[in-house]
C-alpha cells in the first residue's frame, strides 16, 4: 500500500489511540515513539490535532498531553466542543424549552437515568433532533475496548425516531477547519488515526488522505473494511518516518 | 374504524399499559375497567396474556397481577423468558465461551458498565449475535415515558456490527404459541395492546387482528403511523365491550 505522490505539507493527528492509550484510572500511557514524532512534525511540517473527545475541556486535554510529555500548542487542538461549533450553528435555538439533545463522551455518565432524561426531552418534541459529537463505535482503553458515543446516539435515535446531526469526525467540517487553520488545501494534508470510519473515512470524504495506524483500536479484520486507507502504518512514528522520507 | 366480521373466539392481551400502568416505586395502578374486562373475557371467551416483560419471572408477574386485583392463571401468561424460548432455540450454544448477548428489560440495570461488559463479549466474536426480548422503543410509566430494551439493543448492534434476533413481540412465534395454546387459529383471535409496532404490527404479521388502545404509551401521532390497527379503542374495557357485542 503506498500513498499518492502529492507532497504532504501538513499532518492531522487523532489523539487517543495514536498519541497515547487511555486508561480509566490513570492519565494513560504514551504510545512508543509518538512524542518524538510530534516533535518532528512541529519541526519539519505543519501539524494539528483533530479529536472527538468531549469529556473535558480543550485546556484539560492540553494539560494532559503536556503531562504525558508532549509539546503541543493548545490552539492546535480541534475538538467538537460546544464553544467552537455548536453555539455558532444553533444560535437561534430557544434554550428555555429544550427540543434538542447534545451527546458527547460520557462513559460512566451514560446511566439509564441520564439516557432516559434525554429520551424524555426528545420524546416531547415533534421533530426530535440529536446533535452528537462523533459517531464512534468504540475506543480502546488500556483495560479493553469501550463503547463510544455512537451506540448511545443510536439508542436514543431508535427510541425517539430522532434526526441526528454529527459534529466532529467523520463530519467534514472539523477536518476542514483544521486544514484551513494551517493555510493548506485538503490534498496537501494527511490525517493519521486509529479509527477506520471516523479518521480514515471521514478524512477521505473531505479530500484528505487517510492513514490508518495499527495502534489504539486497530483491528486486523479492518483489512477487509470497505474503507481503504491510503497508507497503513504500524504506529505514528512509522507513519511520520515514511511520509517525511518521501519528500 | 371497524374490525372485520370474522367472529372473535380468543383474545390476546398485552399487560403493561393495557391492564395497568407501571410505576417505579409502587406495583403500579390498574387502568379503570380492566379487571372487569379480564373477568368478562375469562367468562365469555378465551384469553391469554402476551408480554415482553422480563425484569422478573412469570411467577412474580402473576403475583403482581393478583395483588392488583386481577384473576388470571399463571400459565396463561406468555413471555419471552429464557426458560420458555431461548434455551430450546439455542441449546447447542457453548456457554463456556460466550459469543452471544441476551438482552431483556433492565431499566436502571442498563449502566455503562453493564453495556460495556456485553459489548466486550460481542466485540471478541467473529459473528456477534444479540438475542433481544422485544424491540420496544419505550413504555409508559406513571412518572413518564421510559426507554425500552430496543434502544439498548441498537446501541450494542451499532457498536459491534452485531446481528439481532428478536424473541417476543413483534416476532410471530410468541403470538403463535399463545394462539395454539387456546386451540384456535390466528384469524379467530385479536391482540389488544398499547404498542403500535410490537402489539398491533406484530399481531397483524402473524395473521391476527390488532387492536390499539388509547392507554399506556398510546400517542395521538400514531394516527398517521404506517401500521393501521384493525380497531382503535379508548381502553381495554371499551375494546372488549365492542368486540363481544358484535358476536
Amino acid at each position: 500500500m503506498s500513498i499518492s505522490n502529492k507532497p504532504v505539507k501538513g499532518f492531522l493527528l487523532d489523539i487517543t489511540g495514536v498519541l497515547y492509550n487511555s486508561d480509566p484510572n490513570t492519565i494513560g500511557r504514551v504510545i512508543q515513539g509518538s512524542v518524538e514524532a510530534v516533535n518532528r512534525l512541529y519541526a519539519e511540517s505543519s501539524i494539528r490535532f483533530v479529536t472527538n473527545e468531549s469529556t473535558r475541556s480543550r485546556k484539560h486535554l492540553f494539560e494532559k498531553l503536556t503531562k504525558l510529555g508532549f509539546t503541543v500548542k493548545e490552539e492546535h487542538i480541534f475538538m467538537p466542543c460546544i464553544k467552537i461549533c455548536v453555539v455558532k450553528e444553533f444560535e437561534d435555538l430557544d434554550t428555555n424549552h429544550p427540543n434538542c439533545v447534545l451527546l458527547g463522551d460520557a462513559e460512566a455518565g451514560f446511566t439509564y437515568e441520564a439516557m432516559n432524561a434525554a429520551f424524555r426531552v426528545l420524546h416531547e418534541t415533534s421533530d426530535p433532533l440529536i446533535v452528537t459529537l462523533g459517531c464512534g463505535k468504540f475506543y480502546q482503553r488500556i483495560d479493553g475496548p469501550c463503547m463510544d458515543v455512537g451506540g448511545f446516539t443510536r439508542a436514543l435515535q431508535y427510541a425517539c425516531d430522532a434526526r441526528i446531526i454529527t459534529i466532529g469526525k467523520p463530519d467534514e467540517q472539523i477536518f476542514k477547519a483544521a486544514v484551513d487553520d494551517m493555510g493548506l488545501t485538503a490534498d496537501e494534508v494527511v490525517m493519521i488515526g486509529d479509527d477506520i470510519v471516523s479518521d480514515v473515512g471521514g478524512a477521505q470524504k473531505a479530500g484528505i488522505r487517510g492513514v490508518q495506524v495499527r495502534t489504539g483500536k486497530w483491528r486486523q479484520s479492518w483489512i477487509n473494511h470497505c474503507i481503504k486507507p491510503d497508507l497503513l502504518a504500524d504506529d505514528l512514528r512509522s507513519a511520520v518516518d515514511m511520509l517525511l522520507k518521501k519528500q
